[in-house]
């Protein structure tokens, strides 16, 4: 690869991504484009540009964004239409984000005509995989620089070293370090690391940042509505919202109930099993409420099709393949699935569960009228069971018969 | 079908397996054999035996088995093994029950020379079905009578009608109807019918039968570890138990927390959606230890493997295929993966919620030295993400050329 | 069922049909319509209608259509987009042409005001559920009669005899039992039956009907060139042709040098294995050829996606579940897939096989630079590799470490 | 990576192979074993051992040993067991061949106290991945050296060079390049490179080595008979033969009849595609043949399932996860499944093609007297498919009900 002439680097403002900045300048000498974008992680963004123009970047190369809307909308919301979870459990709350946090770097490259964009993931964790797929999915000829694969400041003593060296402001508590890492936007945050490092060891309460502890949480329950269109939440309480703030919303109460937290060891792409602390309160919520939509809403056939369908789902966000085309064939055939899966839901939050206890829906294929314990007005004839299981049997019959026949 | 000359029927003593007896003895004049079963449902047997003998059952015709140890270790255990969720939600505490049943009705039917079993589950539902491909998976000869499907005792009324010209004693509080129906075994209590019939009203407080409201549960956190053997549990808090005595000990547990409840509108294999509420208590304590065990023991192909062929496994149980060559087949994959899942899991109940908080073992393949934020003595390289990056870009920045060239 | 008051025939003027046109006439006494397709079955459709009249229907009732070009385009050329196989060898010739009956049927009842539709198909056979399916599916209201698992005519004297009452005219070679059983469209043709039905038998050569035997087709292999845009053929030899003109002339390109002949057992829905032989002379050249396409133009995620949904969307379309949600899920997967398969593929045609020998598209992602066995310019690192390596063996590294662990 | 002080060497006797045993000798100066297997790629091995003298390599690390039938018995044969074919169409004979090679490396490495394995497979194939992940997998602490992606010997003019330079004699026609490269052994023969890297080029006929063109085959069609046992073949019309043997004589018959030649565009596990031609007599004559015997013996159940699983067994055999958990599971599953898989099959041979004619087994699950056109006795009662019709309507019929109600 040779030397990268104007990188584009996502930048946060912390002392990590700024020693990145500097290294940049400092090691390949070329201009830096800072990308800063409001995600939803809950940080002010105009330190993160003051940063900037402390460190040398000029006006016009630094990017600050709320791009929240777009990431629920775009991301988030085509992600829960499948009920989507890693390895069962995990809600994919940092695999969502970087496809997009790439898509900015790469947009931000050709406006700026930089050949290169830069982020602050280790060598050994999913998200390099993410925002590097993603980037060359959307720009083949782009090159990506990852600092923590490249440079020799590989101990907490030698990036103070090097940040002070380099007129850097370090922040009191950010000299030691850090208990455990955290990333975080409008979906989740998650912890790991560190104190986290033993899996036969509970997290600590401290870890939670987002999220009541259940103990804490109200001791009554409270309960809500979400409105669903096409398998996406419009509404909570009957009041029309847009993406990010249902989430945001939902975000609270979900908090306030102590609803999402998960302790987790899951498979890195990269080939280890890592274990982190999630909190996706909102996010819950969502799944929770989707699925009552969908129990009322979606055909046998479409839902068990997107079942077997969603592991692989999951795993191709988990590994950085949003931008890929079977990902995308996927989305086409769970959006197809999602026409009807509109209505309300009605959800308990208490004390660390989120609980559909009823949904409506003008679309809604239950019929009672089928289902009924009482007469059916002949809705179902029960004798036509018979035949449909003497043709679901004939198989294990003749199956049976053999058994018999070569025992003999 | 030639009429039957002796039936083996699943008898419960209760009043419509009772009328059932009589239906048979008076419809078909044939002889009757009557199984009950204790499957955990958590109710006397000797009363049927006395019924039956009342009915005229001769004592050799009257078999009363507990098959509680059989039930747990060969059907709920295997099952739990792959994490089944029928619809992603629900543990199939029904469905994983009817299989054995019937290979008892088909066995004895053997033993006492019976041409038939017969069941009491209507011809709307699934059991049927469940019960019907197991019985002929088991003898291709059998046959097998639903009178449910067959008489004309289509209301209350009429049964009551018949239970009385046929001097059938029937309990005060079974005359009128009752607002729900219930089936309970080991694994869970389900309730469906009726005042539950509406999905979008919520289900009152009394439908519930064996787990506290979460409202009600104790304020304080529960703590226990469960012990894993090859992918069944084997002990709790250090003491062994049989599979039998581990789910009662987990049911105690997990319904004075609070902890199972589900509220959800299913897929019925004969084509209707249906609403259920189901209390699996000592289940979803099972499956939260299962996943935890696994997290630490299981490898990620084995693992993806498994999520992604779990969907057709649990709808084949669900459907009534446990005795299925293809049901065996994925069963060989899920337990050849269950070689080394092995070791403790500790877990938290609380006001509704089982949760993993620690998870350790000999089998453990978590490598604290490979994922650690720390120096890691050689043991990752990282430059190899950067290779293991660009590979799994090349097909991404070929599809984005071309993309590129055709829009030259 | 109420009786119907009138009825939609799928009516092919044969004997068979028109015993079903005269036997609805006297059981139910209601109207009859009769519809008469051409699929390309290769039979003329006016003595269809000429039949027809004299057995008293009224014109205005009589409907006869050429179909060939929607069944192509809008049933076969979406299936072949999914290389579609049933049990790994059926390439679904009478199953995708049922769906497309059905829905004329249901249109040609809801403009005539009939209230009914009525079919030729046995209860034995896959055919029934595919017309009765699509039929339901498009009208949940219509009623399906199917004569055959209804009437008393259950042998060859019987339905002569009826015949003959009935003053309906028995061609000579009718009034004795067809050797074999067929169908056939412009996908292919199917025998079945009698002479078939021992599957350790050769098929006799007088089965073969449109394919001439590999040992009787030319000498010299004929070469030929068939474009593609998004999936579909829509040229041969630099000749643009309709759907319908393209598989016609495949057929006879195909049937001229034997090839697609299948001497196949198969698992029918309705439970039994059945034996048929098939000719598909053009569907085989244009599966080969569609792959050789998407050998160059198909990204491998989405083509491994593809390949592990072909299964399920074979099966569904065989079962006759054409219209329904998941096929459609399947269908807009499959179709998201197709945008770039766009090309030239070039064929050989001997003596039974047809053989992909070049292919060449604008749309390609064939990468000679990266493949080359010569100086590649750099277009790929064999150093990558290592890491790439390292990081897929990571995981089973551990695997084996915890073997070596456990033996210790 | 520290230095290896001995390694056992994938060894052929060829040019490569001697430069790369020279190079490790000078190079790393360690001591090297050379390894040179009979997988039935028909050339003699003793010259390698006179060769490997020559090269200075001790008498007690020269091994040369006759894998053939362990390859064809725990390899091949459990491969066919799935139909496996890779992207629809290959038979995956170079990617089967590897793992056992890597296996014996290992051991031999261990027998010998050697702390590394080399192999001659280029940085751009697949090869290196299945070598190195095989041998990761069964000995996590292997060192693995792949001259290839180390060297600087990057053109044939450097490469005689350097055998020049150290007295490895080089045939004459090893001199220039090779028009195409080669990898042969009993399952195939694989051609790709230089004159077939244009996909749009028909292959040159001299590429063939192994079958004769179809145009040059006998004009008389050959019939055989292949008997299997529970999956694999273990008979040709009637004779009893080894694994290895039964391979040895179905290539003879394939290659005599031009049977098994494939003309592919692959997509290369790193990221690739590339073109080559595959000779594979004796493996596409078996893979009809156990489709026919399955055709008959295996329920469909289990069929379907196979079929749906087969696409990622295949894929996990390409890249080269033999020895994976998830490939185990699979062929457990795959195993289950061919337990009545028995009997024999009737095969016609000719010109480039195999074609099941007839089968027949004692384990057969084909019911002539369920499938006749014929009275059938009573075998099956058509009026039953009524009911399976309503019941696998039903969804449909609600789906379709709301789709009006929704329009009104």
């Amino acid at each position: 690869m040779s030397a990268p002439k104007k990188v584009v680097l996502a930048y946060s403002g912390g002392l990590d991504t700024s020693i990145i900045l500097k290294w940049l300048q400092t090691e390949y000498g070329c201009e830096v484009v800072t990308f800063t974008a409001d995600l939803g992680q809950g940080e002010e963004l105009e330190p993160a540009r003051e940063k900037a123009v402390m460190l040398g970047i000029r006006p016009e190369n630094i990017y600050i964004e709320d791009l929240r809307e777009e990431f629920v909308r775009d991301f988030v919301f085509p992600m829960f239409r499948a009920n989507a979870l890693y390895e069962g459990q995990y809600l994919l709350g940092t695999s969502i984000a970087r496809p997009l946090i790439s898509k900015r770097l790469v947009e931000i490259a050709q406006e700026t005509g930089a050949d290169a964009v830069a982020h602050g993931a280790t060598g050994k964790g999913n998200d390099q995989v993410r925002f590097e797929l993603a980037a060359y999915a959307l720009n083949p000829d782009i090159k990506v620089i990852a600092p923590w694969r490249e440079w020799d400041l590989t101990s907490r003593t030698r990036l103070i070293d090097f940040a002070e060296k380099n007129q850097i402001p370090i922040a009191k508590d950010k000299r030691g370090e850090a208990p455990f890492s955290v990333d975080a936007n409008l979906l989740h945050t998650s912890s790991e690391g560190k104190v986290l490092e033993d899996p036969a060891e509970a997290a600590p309460d401290y870890v939670y940042q987002r999220t009541t502890a259940p103990e804490d949480a109200p001791d009554a329950a409270e309960f809500i509505e979400i409105g669903f269109e096409r398998g996406d939440a419009v509404s909570i309480d009957g009041e029309t919202l847009s993406p990010a703030s249902i989430l945001t919303r939902l975000n609270e109460l979900g908090g306030k109930h102590g609803i999402g937290r998960l302790d987790f060891v899951e498979n890195r792409f990269v080939g280890m099993k890592s274990r982190g602390i999630y909190e996706t309160p909102g996010g819950t919520v969502l799944l929770e409420a989707h699925r009552g939509m969908e129990q009322i809403t979606l055909d046998s056939g479409a839902g068990h099709l997107k079942d077997s369908l969603m592991p692989r789902y999951a795993e191709l966000i988990y590994n950085g393949f949003w931008f890929s085309p079977e990902r995308e064939m996927l989305q086409a055939a769970i959006d197809h699935s999602q026409q009807h899966v509109t209505g309300t839901v009605r959800l308990k939050l208490y004390k660390g569960a989120a609980t559909c206890v009823g949904r409506r829906s003008d679309h809604s294929l239950y019929s009672e009228a089928h289902v009924t314990f009482e007469e059916d007005a002949g809705a179902y004839d029960q004798k036509d069971a018979a035949g449909f299981i003497q043709l679901n049997a004939l198989r294990l019959k003749l199956l049976a018969a053999r058994e018999r026949r070569l025992k003999r």
